[in-house]
């Protein structure tokens, strides 16, 4: 999508990668909504990192970011030692596999790329390979998300107030995006609507990430506190819930997403309110029978204790000039004597999900199974 | 309740009336937890802009300060004519009634006084009777909280994990707290609990005041992110929810509280945990037909858009010595080009809540009418 840049709007993609220096090339989310800026990650483990630390998130971003650093570590070797490649593939594969074990996308896409490998015999020709098949995971994500946006679109009539959750949009894939994306193509089809950010605590995914997004494309929007939705549903102010998922289980239509999207569902259900989940279909995992059984992260305390933004630096120090830019700051908000608990995601249950929308069209949660064949499934 | 200043506990209630100075002495609440801190409004206009603020909040430290802040008022009339006196008292009424319109605890407390102050004729009897009548609104909130500590204890069991969301402590009310009353009473009978304070975004209550509350009484507990109990709840991993009310209808049992709390009651209903509401006496409103008449506050966009916190000097200015304090400031989270919707509150239907604990007693919200003689109503 296009990102406004000095004044003037460049087309960018969240993920791509450099063939001259073998580096993959990331939107750097942790400074949005401030501040945009693209960093390069030159090795395997530095893009691990960047997956573990966040400066990319999103399903598709972190697909697409583990499938070109699968490629990135097996460009890397050296020589010709075929056993030894493959043990190497293996480290390669793992570190990035470990980067967020909750999400089954990284999996997915390397499980893409190494099929794709598979069918060299050299080094030389796997490495080839490994590269051209990263590239089309990358460029399917993307023809995914157009795809979701034409059949997610007809949901939306004008008027609607939509509530969204955490950042599916195109900073969460390669581009376009999938929470997003039917918003984007009921606005290109001249649809008039306003969207609802959830902020999305502790991380405030949806204040800085979506709000931004659509702030640059032009949708009319409001950021609200998590806990303001239930009463704007009971209120009859909200129509419509889209929101995008980290995992949805094949078998039983559950979903996986940021910590609370499930009290939306909760909500939206007792309200008799559309929720809708976004996906494409490398979110699907087909093997896990059980949504408890879905690893929950419990991630770092501080994201709940306190927060990020941004602070004009006169406040900090009157002698500062006004200037100078904003300075990017951690705040402590809570009592500094008291722990926090910090699941990074939720489990929502299919009797609360009315569609899923894929890019094979919008299908009931527990019709998933039926119909895996024509969705990628076993 | 105590406070650990320097090291050595102190009492302090929450709001107290200086008769030498005739000032209302606060607890400066928007500090803490950072900061705890006295202060005092000299007059009634300052002590309603200090409600409006919410330098002080809680539905009965709000009504002992407007009781104060009446008898204040009152008390800074000069001279003798009595109709010139009785249109001052109404002004001074009105402007601290409309400090936070949708809170009834100010109004029901103002009514004692100005009940109080009608046995007198002269000015000077009605300044006296004025400032009795408020120490006995506060001293009487003290009572209360206590009784609804000495029902609700009964509800907390060894080993069980209790919600809480916003603040309705000591520090929202005289002294003791409501929803707090029942964890202070239970630890003092020797049971052991574990406290799960919602954050309660936008201003951040639970995370700074319960938190503070209670680490102060040594209560163990953890914060959450207001998305995180939903997972919690479906987990198994809550028990019990208790909160506190800005006004209950007597003649539906319908709750308004802080915003958020509609969301965990219908969270707490779906997963059949129980979900009580601790108020006291003045908290009810016998007279309003319908919760959806309850003016709900749109505050300022600010508190969603950003959060209040601290941050280390040497953070801010790389040369500032780390022996400096930390500086509290307000930060910008969200998107800079986007608006947020910051409704204040929400209304919560009987159907959802367990109980009403009271001073005199624990009581089903559709019950509240037909008991209404034993608990000050029509």
């Amino acid at each position: 999508m296009n990102v406004n840049v000095s004044g003037h709007p460049i087309a960018v993609r969240t993920v791509t990668f450099d063939r001259g220096n073998h580096a993959v090339r990331l939107v750097e989310q942790r400074l949005l909504p401030h501040q945009f800026k693209l960093v390069e990650t030159r090795d395997f483990r530095a893009t691990a990192r960047a997956i573990a630390d966040m400066v990319v998130r999103g399903a598709g971003a972190i697909g697409a970011t583990a499938a070109y650093g699968l490629a990135q570590g097996v460009l890397a070797f050296r020589g010709g030692d075929l056993k030894k490649f493959l043990a190497h593939t293996e480290t390669v594969y793992r570190t990035l596999s470990a980067a967020r074990p909750t999400a089954v996308d990284p999996v997915n896409a390397m499980n893409q790329v190494r099929a794709a490998m598979a069918q060299g015999v050299t080094v030389p020709e796997q490495q080839v390979l490994a590269l051209a098949a990263a590239e089309e995971f990358a460029n399917e994500d993307v023809r995914h998300c157009a795809e979701i946006g034409r059949h997610g679109a007809r949901l939306i009539r004008n008027g609607m107030r939509i509530l969204t959750h955490c950042n599916a949009g195109w900073l969460a894939f390669v581009d376009i995006g999938t929470a997003t994306a039917p918003l984007y193509a009921a606005q290109s089809l001249g649809r008039k609507f306003h969207v609802f950010c959830d902020e999305t605590r502790p991380r405030s995914q949806g204040a800085t990430l979506t709000a931004w997004e659509l702030a640059q494309q032009g949708v009319p929007h409001h950021i609200l506190a998590d806990n303001a939705a239930g009463h704007l549903m009971q209120r009859g102010e909200i129509d419509l819930v889209i929101v995008g998922s980290d995992r949805v289980l094949g078998r039983t239509g559950e979903v996986a997403n940021k910590i609370g999207t499930y009290t939306k569902a909760v909500l939206a259900a007792r309200h008799k309110i559309p929720f809708y989940v976004a996906i494409p279909l490398s979110t699907i995992d087909w093997h896990l029978r059980r949504g408890f059984d879905i690893p929950i992260e419990e991630r770092q305390e501080e994201e709940v204790l306190g927060a990020w933004g941004t602070v004009a630096p006169e406040k900090l120090d009157p002698a500062a000039r006004s200037q100078k830019p904003r300075r990017r700051v951690y705040i402590r908000v809570a009592n500094p004597t008291s722990s926090a608990r910090n699941p990074g995601f939720d489990v929502t249950p299919a009797e609360l999900i009315t569609g899923i929308i894929t890019p094979a069209g919008i299908i009931k949660p527990k019709d998933l199974w039926q119909q895996r064949h024509r969705l990628g499934g076993p």
